[in-house]
């Protein structure tokens, strides 16, 4: 189950990432770069800052096979479905759901150092969202996480990774904490797309 | 001293951040990640291209506390004080070469390989400097830094990074070499804020 | 040889980022800064996402020190030769093909953790191609190397460490192999510059 969700939130991730890359018109290169960088920039990010080594795409190298294959599919393809970004909303809800509670976890259990819970929600939202900021930069674009166009997401995915990292310390279990945070990630993002729910913006 | 300097530092970075966000109108999110970015971004490189771990707002957490604070607190304001910039002319100056002196310290006194002055020297000024133009870089524009509308202001933590590595050597002890930098770049930033010096462009 | 070699990979990258500044109109901070990320990035991305430490560039100073003076002595100079960019042609082809079989290299020789001919081709390109990248994405331009206006130039460099890793393997001995790699690549990409072979832009 948790490996069959897995391959869904890489698969929503390069999708995006491939959205994004013809979007800006760029080859079969920018294609393959973008689409990696938006896949695996969060994760490679955490794994950066948290000094964990192998990275996660070097240890389970079929996530980079699987990138490299949709990037070079997709950018064969002479026209992509008009509706895919809509599609999308789910897969990419549960994947970005999916990467931020495994990021939450993930920097919670450090054995070098400590990692406090605050510490650890913030690496979950940027395992979670930075891949898509990291590939706007790339493509010359303010960050649209960061622009308050942009419906409710690093905020969802903020709440999700505070109910896994507050229920992770109660007598449930892991698998109830990392199903509640989950399950409050999807729905929260899903309700947000749903009612357009947005942040305001600021002024100078 | 250090301490409250040190605090001084993170505070003058962070709002530097948090205008840097609201001019391009950035909503809480980008503001919080903006804010972030310009505050720990210098050390983080520093740190990650060192390869010393925890990185330095994971060991000392309440940086990162603060400056989470004044990103949401800054994000609530409806308006920042027109002459907000002005007046952090000196403890940005103050925090930037507190940061560059902090930084070569911590390259010169690496213990898993050697590193030389020069090395060590342009390290402070990364600590010192890179925060902003990762910044910039985040939010579209060319780093100021990098511009010749800039005043001086990477060249003050350099010259201010080699007094300190300089007398470091001497008998004069790490006190005086510390205080020493620190002073050199206050006084020739506010030097270069006062009489507007830059350096010239280059023609392609 | 290969000593030379290196060299002339440093100076040649070096070069770009000199030009790439002053097209920007950068001050003497801007043109360093640029210069160093130009002729450094992609190494300096492979040492971090393989942990291996010290960087090269730590490692062996004296590129620094090159690297600074070319930053240097090309601020102060009021005009570049205008065929400066043609006559880089071969000796940026010769740097980029050597600083990807080295970097294909590094990579597959890594010891803490396995990494497979598949990933070591794609460190191979990165340590080629990216300072080119980061120099552009720093400079607020989208990525030469992701747009079909570039001639073929990623693709010489993933080609060439595929002939290189395949080699390698074989009884013929790792010196064979570097140089058939390294001749392929350069071959390949003055191909590509003489006869302007592109790939073809996607769509949205």
């Amino acid at each position: 189950m948790l490996q069959a969700l897995e391959l869904l939130a890489v698969l929503a991730a390069a999708s995006f990432g491939l959205l994004l890359a013809r979007s800006k018109q760029l080859d079969l290169v920018g294609v393959c770069c973008v689409t990696f960088l938006v896949a695996f920039g969060g994760g490679t990010l955490r794994d950066v800052l948290l000094d964990r080594q192998p990275l996660f795409w070097i240890e389970h190298e079929h996530y980079a096979w699987i990138v490299f294959g949709i990037a070079i599919a997709g950018s064969l393809l002479p026209r992509l479905p008009r509706r895919l970004e809509r599609w999308l909303n789910l897969p990419d809800a549960l994947g970005m759901a999916l990467f931020s509670i495994v990021g939450a976890g993930v920097a919670i259990r450090t054995e070098t150092f400590p990692v406090s819970p605050f510490l650890a929600s913030l690496f979950g939202v940027m395992t979670g969202t930075f891949g898509g900021v990291l590939g706007d930069i790339a493509c010359n674009d303010v960050p649209r996480l960061f622009q308050p166009t942009m419906t409710l997401y690093a905020t969802c995915s903020w709440i999700g990774c505070w109910v896994y990292l507050l229920l992770r310390g109660t007598s449930l279990g892991p698998d109830v904490a990392l199903w509640s945070g989950t399950v409050t990630i999807v729905l929260l993002r899903l309700a947000a797309v749903r009612w357009n729910l947005r942040l305001p913006a600021t002024r100078a």
